[in-house]
This record gives structure tokens, sequence and C-alpha cells, in this order.
């Protein structure tokens, strides 16, 4: 679909003619992003440079009732970020800058297009630290972690995205902007819509600053590997290590697929053999994380673990997270496709979660390895597959179907850190009930009338 | 303003006609909270005992186009629980079980009318922790500390309500059940609606059941009180403390008028002298509090506290906090009347907003104390004076108007923890914007076309 020449000229005195893109490049570029659906085509992509462009190009669309996606790096796993076909893409990529690293009052005020690594690593040269660490963090942007809330391996000490935002300034849909949230750590002045606005996924306003939380660095950290013959004395190990009352800032687990994927793709050393292992850290204090290391190994061990053994200095502790963070790569090129799920469960449910899995995978003869977030309960099941092979497709389908309700069964959720996108609204109902999606809609189009921001992602994807 | 028998019958069907309350006794029961306004009788208070029926009184009022309040223990500060004459009260406090404490997956289940302490309580029992401690927390209840989003003093390292609220259960409307949140630490699934309702202040939904994340309790503690001749150097004490990447979970501020109320008030044995105190403890593993305890006491002497006298004992620690709860109870009781303020700023700006407080109080003559957070830059001045004194009240409004103009010129907000009910709302758009008063005004009327719940709150009560 094409857009009126007058338009675009319009659109180029607001971000300027090069950044105003059209080409058949430039919009297959900005047609899909990390998960496996259809890519769809806008008619344009628009690169703001300022916060003034940005709310200008956003009530531009409304006046035009045209479709707007915003787009960081494009790496949600949900279809977050895929537009409607002949709308239009703003990229936040030039809309990049940290504008205030305050060391005194713990906080951040960021563009949205400022990469996540980027930013965690600026902070840490500020003697501080930002927890979040989702998987794509290295290319992710902070205006789609936020978004998308997005997690990482972190949550169960530090928690997600959504722990850390203080504030959200962004532009409704007639250009007008919103300012929520404070740069204080106690704020109740109105409603909570930096909360709301968290994994919203574009649909109710277009980010324009973001204020973040900072934290003190942990002191010292302790890495280990625990091997497994069975997964349930490796779920056993994780129940023992919380009814300790230890919180690890990180919890893996890998399945036996996924180690030797992984080991077939980067040669890590790890124990091909092993049914399950588990990748622990804990951080404090150093007599804190002396205490808590020297736990969880008697815990581990007690439990039953073939071994465990402790990384003795940086360089294992980076091989072994260097080996789990290879586990999306080692298993995406195993087959043409990977359908990656993160059904989430209360953590004392991981154990039944990970055999139902594999139960379920049985059942549908579908490739299926798991690895996740065991502290968590968030399971990353990746279905291996063919997306050109109609028949396996279905099966898959069927499979992440049953993979959803068993996850539902037990209290659990459809999506621990991916986002509904466009991909699993059509579950939403069955996790919460009519009048939630009655009342998400509601709301939607009093924001939104016209239904430009980022439509079909979460509820209107629905069906 | 009286109700039909009719719907008053109405109202026995569904709550029994013993929960069905117009006497004039009880209509002034619920007629007024803990803010500084004029009383509002209702027509008729009524408390459900089941869920149900609570969705069904909500349902009744809304077909009828009655206002309706939901109210926990009235505690609140900014007239949040003040309802519309003629107007339905709902009392949550028959909702009052706690429905599960889950200790593998940390987390809790309780309706609205769980009172705070009970609940914490109930949970340490379990061997585990529910941090948040607003200062009513005695008699408030969790459904209430959701709805204003409840602080206390633990927030600087601990956080305040919202960072333990995973899920939220809510009557919309219509009587139907929004379902929001899970029981996992992740979840992502939908509008981050339990977000939304915190700090909502009854006007979205009215809530059926709570999920709240609880954490392992720290192993030690340690408080001190550290003396000082001046705001000066106790602001730099506290500068100096994040400084050193110490975040202690409470860290508390008294100036002279309040140390002088507070010591005429429990004879704690408080320094009378001194121009302020604070009050500060640490907590996490044993060689942690001991270290950061060494620092604090270094730090606060090396920056010119006259004294630091660390608690030797649980009694000693005792007897430092309930000098410091005793604050409000003390200068309460020294005017007839206590206007208490929770403007907050950036915790840097915190020696500055002290001073200007003094100065503010100094230019419109009227009797301050402050005290309160210093580690959230929380402050509660303490305006003390006698409603019945039209003249000085006058005088306490210009000055409560300069406080809040300062606040906000630090980059502060209007309200830390008390919310912004009926008293604040004018304000409001002076804070954020007036496309923020337009988005959240067309949120509300969707999601309440009638405007029944809570009227006059946040952005409706403005001008």
């Amino acid at each position: 679909m094409s857009m009126s020449a007058s338009l675009l000229k319009e659109f180029e005195a607001v971000v300027g003619a090069e950044n105003v893109m059209t080409s058949e490049v430039d919009r297959q570029t900005y047609a899909y992003d990390g998960a496996v659906l259809e890519p769809v085509e806008p008619a344009v992509a628009l690169r703001p440079v300022t916060s003034e462009a940005l709310g200008a190009c956003v009530r531009l669309c409304n006046e035009n009732g045209l479709p707007v996606t915003a787009r960081g790096a494009g790496t949600n796993l949900s279809g977050g970020t895929i537009p409607k076909p002949g709308g239009v893409v703003i990229l936040t990529n030039s809309l990049n800058k940290i504008l205030e690293i305050n060391e005194e009052d713990l906080y951040a005020v960021v563009q949205p297009g400022v990469v996540t690594a980027t930013f965690a690593a600026e902070v840490l040269k500020h003697g501080l630290f930002y927890p979040p660490d989702p998987g794509s963090m290295a290319v992710s942007t902070l205006g789609g972690n936020v978004a998308e809330n997005a997690g990482g391996l972190r949550g169960l000490k530090y928690g997600v995205t959504k722990d850390y935002v203080m504030g959200v300034d962004f532009f409704d849909v007639e250009g007008g902007l919103v300012k929520t949230g404070s740069r204080t750590v106690k704020c109740v002045t109105g409603y909570n819509l930096s909360g709301l606005m968290i994994a919203s996924e574009g649909t109710l306003g277009v980010f324009n600053e973001i204020t973040l939380k900072l934290v003190p660095p942990p002191a010292a950290q302790k890495a280990m590997m625990a091997v497994y013959d069975s997964m349930d004395k490796a779920a056993a190990s994780v129940a023992a290590i919380i009814a300790a009352k230890i919180l690890p800032c990180t919890l893996e687990f890998l399945d036996k697929p996924t180690i030797q994927y992984v080991e077939d793709f980067c040669k890590a050393g790890m124990p091909t053999d092993a049914d399950a292992i588990l990748l622990i850290e804990v951080d404090g204090h150093p007599a804190q994380v002396e205490d808590d290391a020297q736990k969880v190994v008697d815990i581990c061990k007690k439990v039953g673990a073939l071994s465990v053994d402790m990384a003795q200095n940086a360089a294992q502790r980076d091989s072994l997270w260097t080996a789990r963070r290879a586990a999306l790569p080692a298993l995406a090129r195993a087959r043409p496709t990977i359908v990656l799920e993160d059904a989430t469960v209360p953590r004392s449910k991981f154990p039944a979660m990970v055999r139902d899995i594999c139960d379920i995978a049985a059942k549908y003869k579908v490739d299926v390895a798991t690895f996740g977030h065991a502290g968590d309960g968030n399971l990353h099941p990746s279905l291996l597959c063919d997306r050109r092979d109609k028949e396996e497709m279905h099966r898959i389908e069927l499979a992440v179907d049953e993979i959803f309700d068993r996850a539902l069964s037990y209290h659990g959720t459809l999506s621990g850190e991916h986002g509904i996108g466009m991909s699993k609204s059509k579950w939403m109902e069955k996790e919460t009930s009519r009048a939630t999606i009655e009342y998400s809609l509601r709301m939607k189009k009093a924001i939104d009338p016209k239904n430009i921001l980022n439509p079909t992602k979460i509820i209107e994807g629905r069906g």
C-alpha cells in the first residue's frame, strides 16, 4: 500500500527527508520481528530525532487515521512490532540519549531508543547497577523493554523491567505529552499510568522519556553448575534452595536436549549425558555470598546432584553464562524454525510442567528442548520445526495450545516475559475473564478512538 | 439524603439485613477519614461478607446510579474514603480472610479487608516477610494500602505497596470480575491492570482478591540514632550513606520541634536540644549488617554528628522505633488540628526542602514540625493549627500551596504516599500536564460511564 505524496511531504517537514523511508528494502526491513509470524510491510518508516518530531509524527498519524507501530530493535518474540499493512513504523533508534544518570538519587532518565546493554554498562561506570537483563539486551532498546516488560535471568531476586520503571512521559494520540511517575522513590500523584504503560506494547501511547531506578551493585557474586541425572532432582534442589530462604540472583535450568545442542554449538564442556543442569549465581555482601554458595552446594548435593562445580574465577563464571546464553542460538540453528514459548508457572510447579511439556511433545511428535528461569517458574519450551511444513506447524500449534492449558491449570500464565503481541491474544480470555477483555477494550477505545496505536496487538488481535 | 425502601430491600437481600446500616450513628461513622476535610454522610453503609455479595453491591449501585466508596479502615490522609452525599459506603472489614500463604512460591492471596499488621504477623509465622509498613498498619487494611499505594518506613530498600502487588481481581461497575496479574514472578498477559489499580483510590474498580509478593526476612538488623546540631549535617550524612552504596532499610529524620513534641509526649529520652536526629536501621546478612552499621556510624561522625548511639538489644531498638512512630500522635495533640503533608523530593534535595518549609512557615506565621523518610526524600511537614480558625486555616492553605510549588521546583511530587484524594487534586495539573488529566479522564469515563466509583477523587475533585 502506498501513501499520498502530500502526506509524505508532511512527514518530511517533521523529521527531515532523510528520515522518511519508503523503499522496498526499508519496508521489508521493518516488516517482521522475533516472532514466527508472516511479515507485514508498512507504507513508511519514520525516524524522528527529537521529542517534538516524535510527538508530531503520532499526531499526524492520528489525524490521518494511520496505524502506527513504534519500534526499537524489533527483538520481541510475540509480534508486538509487526506493523499493520500500509501503516507507519516509528523508529526510536535516533532517540537514544541517556539524559541523566543521578548517583545521589539513584535514577536515570533515558530516551526510548537507548540500547539496554549500552545503558547497563554506562550505569556500571557510575558505580551503579541496572539489573534487568533480557536475552536480547545487546541490541534491544529500553523503550521496547518497558513496552514488553522484558524479563531476563535475574527475575527471582531483582525482578523485571517493571520493577525499575519510576516514570514514563509519553505522547497520546493527539501528540499531547502525558507525564506520569517521578524521580522520587515514592509518588502517588494521580493514576499509575507508568504502571499501565508497562507491557502495553505501544497500544496506549508512544514513549518519550523513561525514568529508571538504579541500585548499588552487589559487592560479590559466585556462580556454579549443578549436574543431575533427573529433572526431578534438579527441581527438588530449586525448592530446597527457596525453602532455605536463599534468593539466588539467577537460577537457570537446561534440559538434556538443550545441553546437547549447546555443547554441539559452543563446545563449552557441558555434561552431555546429564538429564538436567542448574546454573546458579548468588550475589551480595561477600560473607553472604560465601554462606549462600556453600548452602546451595550442600543442598544440591543432598538432593542428589551428580556434581556441583563452583566457578573459581571470572573467566569460569563468564563461561557458565555464555553457555546459558548460547541456548537460544544453539536451538535456533537445529531446525529452520524455532517456536520459543514462555509459559510460566509458580516455581513449585516447574518440575511437573517440564514433565508435561515432554509428554505433550511426544503426543504430537514434535521436537522440544526446554530451558529457562527455574527460580521464576519461567520455562522456555522451544519447539524445533520448519515453518514451511504446514502439517508439522499444525502439530506445533496443537502442542502449544496444550502447553498453555497445562500452565493455566497450575495457576500459571501464558507469557512470563515475551508479551501477548499478535501470537497469544486468542488465549487471553482463558487466563483472565470476559470482563477483563471488555474492561481492556473499553479503556483502549477511550484512549485511542481511531485505533491507530499498534492495532491488532494484545486484546485486539483476538480471534 | 435517604434511599428508597425498595432499594434498601434489594441490598438486604444481597448482604443480609444486619449488614445494611442506615442509622444516624452509622452514617456519621463512615462520613470522614484521616484527612482534614468536612465529613460527608452516606445514605447507607453495606457490609458484604462474600465475594458474590460484594460484586452484586457494585452492580446494584451502578444500575441505580449510586456513588459507591469502598472503605477499609478509613485511615487515609487525603479524603480518599469520604463518600458522596447520599452515596453508598461498602465496608470491606468482613472480607478479611488470608486465603493462602505459599511458602514455596513466596506469595499470599488475601481479601481486601485483611488488616496490614495482622497479615505481616501471620506471614512472619510462616518464616517470611511482607515489608510495607505504613504508619497506620495496626488498623489499615491491605485493600486500602493497595488503593492508596501506601508507603511506610522501609521504602528506601524495600519499596512500597506497589512493589509487592503481583495481582488483583476486582469488580467492574457491572459486577464483572476482572482478573489481572498472576501468582508467578513474571507475567505479561494483557494490560498491567494490577498496576493501574494501585493508587487508583477505588475509582476504577472494587477489589475482590489481592496477590502479594513475600520475601525471605532479613537474618539480622541494627538500629541507631545519630544526633545533630544542624539539619544540614543530618542531610549530608544521608547523602554520604547513599554515596557509600549503603541502602539502609530505614533512614528517618525528625526536626527540632518534632523531637521536642515527641519527648514531651513519651519521655523516650530524646535529645531535646538537638536540631535534628536520624534514626537508621540496616538489615540483611549478619556480616553485612555489621559492616554497614559500622560504616554508617563512621560516616555520621565524620559528617559532624554530635553522637551516634547503636541500639544494643531488641528493647533499645524497639524504643527507637516507638519514638519515631510517636511523632504523629505527639504532634497531633499539640494543637486541635494537624495538616500532615507528604511532599516528596529526590533525596538529595531533602535538606533544601526542609529549609524551605521552615522559611515558608515563618512567612505565613504557621506552626510547623517536620519529620519523615529522609532516605526517600519523603517529608512530612506537619502544620499545627485549629480548623475552627478560618484566618489561620487560610494561612495554612497558602503555606501548603507554596510547599507544593517548592517540591515541584525540585522535580519532586505532591504526594509520596498519602494519595491525591479530594485534598490535592487541584495541584495535579501543575505536577503533570493538561494532557495527563485529559488522558486520565477519558480512561475513567470509559471504565465508569455513570461515574459511580468513588467520584470526586483524584482527577475529578479538581477545581
